[in-house]
């Protein structure tokens, strides 16, 4: 069975990697794939910069690939023979919003793939990359710069500082 | 007893329609009202065209009317002596959203105008607008495009596929 | 249009009158409809109690009438010829809770019986029967017996300081 | 990949095939097991019947098997050799009833079973067999008692049918 | 500043004690109150024996006291001369099920009493006493006994598995 | 114990000021601070304004200051000497927004400053600043402006009503 987890990525968090190392442990093979939305503003990292982290924290997991995607997930699901979509929830509203998504993938396809979806682990219920985002414009300012090691892998952090010295 | 359903509609789904005929068979007068909204952006349709959209959709109905109006709604409401203001609630975030308006729209009017709700039907609990124009974007990627047909009115998906015809 | 609200009622709250009144204006009759349900523990008020305490709050409104009633609601709601159930929703939960009654409600009734809910006045949004209920069982310790006329009316306010008379 | 899909199916319903038979899509093989709660007070139907039903219901599946079990979930999971317990989730109450229940499986088992879910199909996320329950409490005096049919599965109608004629 | 934080505490766990020592580094003095419920069935641990443990878990931190109190808690709020109630909340239902009290005891108390409440640490949002005395239930087959300690004190697991050694 | 109640105040509202004093009467010394952040759009009053109007409401308050801050709270806090955080939670959608908040807080600084929360007033439970700024576009229009009175203090309507008569 593969399961396919979607995402944006910007960047991944030590949240998503908890979500797919979990997928990967049960599907035969994970399908990481980074959505390629050229119109999203405020982008931290370029499609290739997001793909390139995920291939280095899952470079050990012999049976998770990375790719990147654009266009209707359904589509790109069916091509890389997906059998259904992966997704992690944090909380009630992760699931309000999730909902109507699982309903109209299965609508769309022609062969109704379905979503699947494990629950954050506790610990990283609160981490998200919008959050480390914001962190991130106060770099400088942190007190305690090694909190970040908490919530991105090590790849991430190291491009994090390297950006800002620049 | 005359209810208003006010929305933005770009464009009607099956699920406002639901809404709005549960509420005409309550109410001896429905009037469906589009908000011109002219700062919105990312509009699919113009007022003009959401407005003869329901108007197609409920020309059976003897007792729905279809206006367009801007401004304040309780304004609008006290115009055309609407009795109280109909939504449709499909999960509580729905509620969340709509519970300050309905308490600022008692604040605001003279005559207390109050708010009523209809859950919406588990089937069309998951249709939005915004996931219609959402989809119209990859509409010639769409696997299953008769899948529109069961989120959106006859006259809606004609007019999407024309749109594409250019 | 008729409109039903049903309930245990035990004891009505200013709650349940808010919501009634406001059914009311809308409505050209509200039936409000005091649950038998002998089943239950813990009942305050006797099903007799109950339905008079109702007749005593709503006596100067020619357009509310109070019964009682047992079994099926959607058949009690043909036999009093009501158009729609109306309930009182204070938060999300309350709409988590209804939301299947009302699917039941139209599923089970011939004519499809719907319901429309108003959202609780802000500043009864927190009122309940189960607290007042809790509240009087320390009725003798409360700090502040006035703080009930906020919640209950009066003919329920008295019944309850008769109750403890004895 | 084992799924094992834990419940009380008192009595099975539409909801529950539902997400066991997308489950059975995704797994090699899932195991329906019927909890044995002998304290639990007002069941309808007894274990051996509940199992029953299960396996007319999924006697064409041949990846499905139906189990009963006592105890903890995690050590029937163990014994059946399941990857992952499966769930479903109607509304945001669901997730936030079952966010601890898959903590605490993670916790409890050695190898960390995790817990996947899927969202009920819009259609039947009202359907409970609590709500089945309370229906059949007034089986004769169902308005259309064919509603019953879009909620369970034939085999459990029929023996609802049965129990009142005796 | 005096806080009051109270609870049924049967048995007290992890996430009883980080809300309370989160509470003791805000106020003055945090008081531990066991409420004293004669008519709440299934209690795992007497009243003595869930004061004794509190105490225990808090002997090292001098402004935290632990008390047992029945009736009224505004009443027992007043006495101890608290300033006010804290809770804690680890999630949006929790959130709901103390919103009304919270209401409630500024009503009922003369002086207006306030309700204070700090998130539940992610780690420890998903504990609860009821899962505890569950899994307690299931002592003999827990795979890993040792699950139990990061849940609830040491005080406390040292008396559950001396419960079952009778 | 110093509490600091930060938020962007554009403008203050009853509901704000509410939070402010229930907190001020919990604390040693109740800090508002009001963050400057240039980037933010669709600004009503600039930073100097929204100050002000705080010192005005507080002026009588000799526990509570009011400042403005940018940058990392975190770092604010520290600067000001505050022991927490203090937010409002009107609804679980704010609880949802908030819980992550919390947690990031407490990460990055050195002593995790934590945050308190206390429950709006049912009253003022529907009121936002984004709601005002919304009826203050059509300002003229208002059937009733006194309705504007229920929701912030005299000398916000005040500068509303100036800014009008340019």
């Amino acid at each position: 069975m593969t399961l396919l987890y979607p995402g944006s990525f910007d960047p991944v968090t030590n949240g998503h990697i908890d979500v797919a190392l979990r997928g990967a442990k049960l599907a035969d093979k994970l399908i990481v794939a980074v959505l390629d939305n050229p119109n999203k503003k405020n982008q931290m990292f370029s499609l290739e910069e997001r793909e390139n982290f995920l291939r280095v924290v899952f470079r050990d997991y012999a049976n998770v690939e990375v790719f990147s995607f654009s266009g209707l997930l359904v589509n790109f699901a069916k091509d890389c023979g997906a059998n259904a979509i992966l997704r992690g929830l944090r909380n009630p509203s992760d699931f309000e919003n999730e909902y109507p998504y699982a309903a109209y993938n299965r609508l769309l396809s022609v062969t109704e793939i379905d979503t699947v979806y494990v629950a954050a682990t506790p610990e990283l219920s609160f981490v998200s990359s919008s959050a480390v985002r914001e962190m991130v414009k106060y770099l400088d300012d942190l007190p305690n710069i090694n909190a970040l090691s908490s919530l991105i892998p090590d790849v991430v952090l190291e491009a994090i500082l390297n950006l800002k010295h620049y």
